[in-house]
């Protein structure tokens, strides 16, 4: 397996682009991409997306993102794994280049969320919950966070405040990141006191639907040192699945999917968690925040609220998450987001993060996770 | 660059499975390919669908069939490029294969179609077009393609039985296919007096849509002599895209994208054209059966018709084609069908072909074409 390196990067943004279309996205985000690489093409384009055709409609978006990118004729295909369609991809792109079918690879993750509102927009996203068991009942993906908050409050004896800590930590940081959609603050103990979307998710709980796009250039860790001065090595990926529906798991509390991506990463990477300088997860809800935290072995079982509640995942903490402001803060521009995470730890680690930046920043990891835990992908990155 | 065999092989019949959804045709044909290479797990698991989210309702399909399947907990995301996903997903897996990032993969294409008729199939299938610049205009794909189809007749002076021969050749062979859709006898004469669906394209000459799941099982080509008496080696690949809307072509009636993919793939195989014992190309109408013949190099241009006319393509011709009822008559599960192509593909590899049977099959070539030829993934297999 050859060594793979990210060599650009790009985003746009992330907001409500009402006067864009997801080609003008994906083509804004790609050439900012091929002008840090410092170069004019590539040999196979993967794009992430996951509601394009519900939202948008519009599928057979990976020829469409090629031509408005000017790689028309590029070998491409598009990737789907809900809210870890972007970490699904990369992990495509990584396998292009590492079998050497291709020596370059742009991954590019685009959503376009404002092309609905209300409620025909949840019910466009709420595809990819199960259809037979959790839509056709009426679940969204905010009321089943609900349900699993619910259940870790009773079960661990947690209160509501326990989990303000995350969503104050992706503000801090996303009022700092001129790309985030959301760069408010947000007062300790103005949390509880937030409208209820589905309770005990708040509206300071749950990330925001957004347009957006993001992508990152790979080749050969070999090229990509003759390419540009500071090539980001990818040294380790894994992914695992779960149960679609919620019901289906033995265990609400616990992401295996997580815990085994996460295992697979570190390993392959030979890489320990005290090596990790800064972790960009899934905070869609609050909720997965701390169970991500607890699947991935950064805190004990029931004990992942702690970390964001004694100040750990700061910029300046022990394990800084969210850097750049997480779903939360910066926005989840759903297919995109796992792209965007690629972005920001590259930025990270190459010492460009500006106001952003964690300290001595060498290992990264970034997961991202789709629905509720039911897919999940896992790569570490290294200067 | 690892090679890679396909050493299981499933799928389920073709048509209207108004009693089964996504996840258990999916099921059916996972655990045909995994009895038929005699193992019970995979390592990653790719699935190939187009229109689950618009049709079905349900996206996110990868966790919801690996569980389904009995692989809860793989590696598993979904790919997508409309009619082409299935030869997406071959691509993607032969790639995690070839990178050393995983043993074994199961690429796994479905459709159901089924889930929802007349007019608002269309529109949830029409999502592949250019939202921008086709759909919204009121095209279709049997439109966009009548429109190539007058175009080739009055460029090349053909009239509209030059094309019969496609659908009585896939007629011939899907009657004895005991997975075919439509298993009835094309008569000469009769294709042009059938219904026009869009004035050329007929009921006789437009694929119809279906409910399907197919699935190969890829490992190492030093592994697979090992585990399975037959393997069949998959000997070069080749991926191309071109512009989504047909009016952005500068050539309507050639199709790039296959060109560039099938000689991609030709020259990975080292393998010329009059090597090649049979194809399984992409007949979701005549017209781009005839196109993809001429731009794969099989005739000249403007005169693919002819081998359909001349007997060429039957299965004791010179170039046997939908050997099995291409989408014509074995019916096309969009996204499921590129995978459809290699089952069968593989079957005549290994001589198990029954009726269809091509005489002293030792090279196949399968070509996935995405719309109008907005992408194309062309393999090579060999025994």
């Amino acid at each position: 397996m050859r060594d793979v390196a990210i060599i650009g990067i790009g985003q746009t943004p992330v907001g409500e682009h009402w006067q864009l279309g997801l080609r003008d996205l994906a083509a804004d985000a790609a050439q900012a991409a091929l002008q840090d690489a410092g170069i004019d093409s590539v040999e196979s384009l993967i794009v992430a997306n996951a509601f394009g055709a519900t939202i948008s409609s519009q599928s057979h978006l990976a020829p469409l993102v090629a031509d408005f990118a000017g790689l028309r004729g590029v070998e491409t295909f598009a990737v789907e794994a809900a809210e870890a369609s972007g970490g699904a991809a990369l992990r495509a792109g990584v396998m292009a280049v590492a079998s050497g079918a291709v020596e370059t690879a742009l991954v590019l993750g685009v959503e376009k969320a404002s092309d609905m509102i209300g409620a025909a927009r949840v019910r466009a996203r709420t595809v990819s919950l199960d259809a037979d068991d959790e839509a056709v009942q009426g679940a969204t993906l905010p009321a089943l966070a609900a349900l699993l908050m619910r259940r870790y409050m009773v079960e661990y004896g947690v209160e509501l405040a326990a989990f303000e800590g995350f969503s104050i930590n992706a503000h801090a940081n996303g009022a700092k990141n001129p790309n985030a959609m959301y760069r408010n603050l947000i007062k300790p103990g103005a949390f509880g006191k937030a409208p209820m979307i589905a309770d005990p998710v708040s509206l300071f709980d749950g990330a925001p639907d957004a347009d957006g796009a993001a992508a990152v250039i790979l080749t050969t860790a070999e090229r990509a040192g003759d390419l540009v001065p500071q090539p980001v090595r990818i040294i380790g990926g894994g992914a695992s699945s779960d149960t679609l529906a919620l019901a289906e798991r033995d265990d609400l509390l616990w992401l295996r999917a997580v815990e085994r991506s996460t295992e697979q990463a570190l390993q392959r990477a030979a890489v320990a968690r005290e090596q990790i300088n800064l972790v960009e997860l899934t905070d869609t809800f609050t909720i997965l925040a701390a169970l991500s935290l607890e699947a991935s072995g950064f805190a004990p079982r029931g004990e992942g609220w702690r970390l964001a509640q004694d100040g750990s995942i700061g910029l300046a903490g022990r394990l800084p998450i969210s850097t750049f402001g997480g779903l939360k803060s910066r926005g989840n521009p759903v297919g995109a987001t796992g792209v965007y995470q690629a972005v920001e730890a590259v930025l990270q680690l190459r010492g460009a993060g500006g106001a952003n930046q964690v300290p001595n920043a060498q290992i990264a990891m970034i997961q991202s996770v789709g629905g509720l835990g039911s897919t999940a992908f896992t790569h570490i990155l290294s200067t």
